[in-house]
């Protein structure tokens, strides 16, 4: 008899088959009884003839049944497991704090996140981190056909990438060292050795946020690329990974498409692109909206400019570009034309930035100046700027937020469902 | 013209192309010249007809070159490339602080690791890192295929998983935080939900180590599995991902191999096995060295296995089994034939452990009861133990350090060359 899941339990109809997984409900007919057996991709219809066999077994109980697989139309998926022995491998030794058969997981956030290894059993919890998963993967499939190599830079830092704002000290076996915030000055050194890389790795931000939008550790997905011509290449490069990774969730995501009714964007050939400026002013013409010349968007911003880029250009993915100077970090490359703007750019999706990216400063001594006149000191940044001295080539690249991407995706309201351990000012465990 | 890179040159004999990296060598000869380009795959050989037009480049410049590839016997690769015109990109600054263009990088690791942007230019430097992310890659891919589930697990954490020696302190907006030394409590949660998990992640462990085989900051490549019958079903698992990564790495990584003079095994069929105390009886006899019951194996032990497995059982690998409750942590699965030895193995390779892993405790009270007797309190491990309130299949996993498996199965000495920006007791930057 083969061990198999549902899966692939619809090959396997007038066959015996082994399943695995945890007792989702049991419906007592009398007679007879229909156990729901979750396993870990789906719930399958398993018919027990002897009702007395199973009714005292508790929910989320793990067990191992024996059955047929019998075609049977009125069945949720045209097929049901008729069982021949069920053993019992671990029973559940309590009542859990939610009824995870439910069609919804009717709690509030806070109760769900309290108790996390649990909550995700429910099939919908579970569905989102399949597709986050994929999306990951297809990050990294897509980059390496497009020959980037993988890299795995520190998370245990001495400097902070943008000059010490916002970042968690550590205490190194007695020195002071950090978080890192970005393997931003990683990425780029990596560019001289290996011409275009990429990383998905933790980053970390101590900001004190409650705010929907925000955790304090989430998974950066970056990469960095050599021998451009600017930052539109780089912004390409996303076009095309969007539209990779948008194809293979729909094609590997169906059943967990299909239970959060998420709607998946089509793949975009082109991204529509406004300036900053020009973004402002259609918040200042379309929406009554006034912003400075100097001032980032806000959220209300972001989603102005996406509904107008859904009316205007009938895309869910908005590209601003040319960001100021003082927007931008100091490895930020200035707009040869303009030089109070730089090679920059957010894509927007959905009402809310899931990108930053742009060319940097590839020239060592346009590097040290600018780092000057953000008031910063140079030694500080010593081993940064080592390797541009040796014929760093024009670079740029970006960072996506695989948590808040996910969360636009799959339109969750707060960015922690899309987190398995999410940490936040309020939160260290589970 | 099309762009191309040293991987699919062959390909374009007889055309023109264009080719982009750094300067590796001139040699000039008078009427013409030769340039060796170092792209991001490996070193092309391009004739210069004008020696005037390059001489004065400095070296690791970066360089974009129009030429054609020709057919040429006496060239390193069967071609080489002539030359139509050479733009300068980036031009280097200075004179590296030591060559990158001889056949070794023939200096300290020391200055290798200060320098590390600058080394890893170094072919070889740089080709460690393409198989470490092929094995990285294939342990991911291989996985994915055998239905595993890729999860992020946090680094933040709140406790240790082995009660609070190693830890990083972290001042987490107010509170006491930790760095993770393992996702292990967090991985067999997931086990629950997804069945069977697995994360690439770094971990920490703070230990003032100087050792050539210890890092403060390691790559671990993580599984757990659900619904096994013991820790045998973990190790079988493991076999045939060694059995993959291996076959992936001589596939794609050919040129690498090369370069680097690898001896990479034969994959696995099978691993020989042998408990812990067969493994000192074996040291007793065949190297008199005597380990008390309760020892754990000592470096110079898992030499003299090794050896003893190459001799005896003709394997690079060898499975150690059967360790005692004292050697494993609390969530170690006791043999029930003997309740001092554990259900636990570890994985030796070429000399050294490159795996840790086992059959882990499921159900609630026997793990609730291993704890106190560990001398820990339960209550610290709440939301660790929530779930296995709630039918816990049984389960096992492993973790396989990915610096140290890269380090024996390329020979190298330290597990730093194996670890793009290694933390150590006195390294924290680059």
């Amino acid at each position: 008899m083969k061990k198999t899941d549902s899966r692939s339990l619809k090959s396997f109809i007038g066959e015996k088959v082994i399943l695995e997984g945890w007792v989702h409900r049991i419906r007592d007919m009398g007679a007879f009884a229909f156990l729901l057996l979750r396993d870990p991709w789906d719930v399958i219809q398993v018919v027990v003839p002897q009702a007395e066999t199973v009714r005292d077994i508790p929910l989320e109980s793990a067990v191992r049944i024996q059955g047929e697989v019998i075609s049977e139309p009125r069945a949720p998926q045209g097929f049901e497991v008729h069982s021949l022995s069920i053993s019992l491998l671990s029973p559940a030794i309590e009542i859990p704090p939610f009824e995870l058969n439910k069609k919804d997981l009717e709690v509030s956030l806070s109760l769900i996140l309290d108790h996390r290894p649990l909550s995700l059993r429910h099939p919908k919890q579970r569905a989102i981190f399949r597709i986050e998963g994929e999306f990951v993967n297809s990050f990294r499939n897509f980059l390496r056909q497009e020959g980037f190599t993988e890299i795995f830079s520190p998370k245990i830092v001495a400097t902070g990438t943008e000059g010490g704002a916002s970042l968690f000290p550590i205490d190194y076996l007695g020195k002071k060292a950090y978080l890192a915030q970005s393997p931003q000055f990683y990425k780029q050194m990596m560019v001289g050795v290996f011409g275009r890389v990429f990383e998905v790795g933790h980053v970390y931000r101590a900001e004190p946020h409650a705010t929907s939008r925000h955790i304090n550790e989430y998974l950066s997905l970056d990469y960095e690329m050599g021998f451009i011509e600017n930052e539109q290449d780089v912004m390409k490069v996303e076009t095309r990974l969007l539209a990779y990774a948008l194809s293979r969730i729909k094609e590997n995501c169906a059943r967990e498409i299909e239970l959060l009714k998420a709607k998946i964007p089509d793949p975009p050939e082109e991204i529509p692109q406004l300036t900053l400026a020009q973004a402002k002013e259609v918040l200042r013409k379309e929406f009554g909206k006034d912003l400075n010349e100097e001032d980032d968007l806000d959220p209300e911003g972001e989603k102005f400019l996406s509904e107008f880029a859904l009316k205007e250009f009938k895309s869910e993915f908005l590209f601003l570009t040319s960001y100021p100077v003082s927007l931008r970090p100091m490895y930020a490359m200035p707009d040869r034309e303009n030089p109070s703007l730089t090679r920059s750019f957010d894509l927007l999706f959905r009402g809310m930035e899931v990108t930053t990216g742009g060319q940097r400063i590839h020239e060592y001594q346009m590097l040290v100046s600018n780092i000057r006149k953000f008031g910063l000191d140079p030694d500080v940044f010593g081993f940064y700027l080592e390797p541009f001295k040796f014929g760093m080539p024009p670079h740029g690249g970006l960072a996506i937020g695989a948590e808040r991407i996910t969360a636009r995706l799959l339109g969750l309201e707060n960015i922690r469902q899309a987190c398995l351990f999410p940490r936040d000012v309020n939160r260290l465990t589970p």
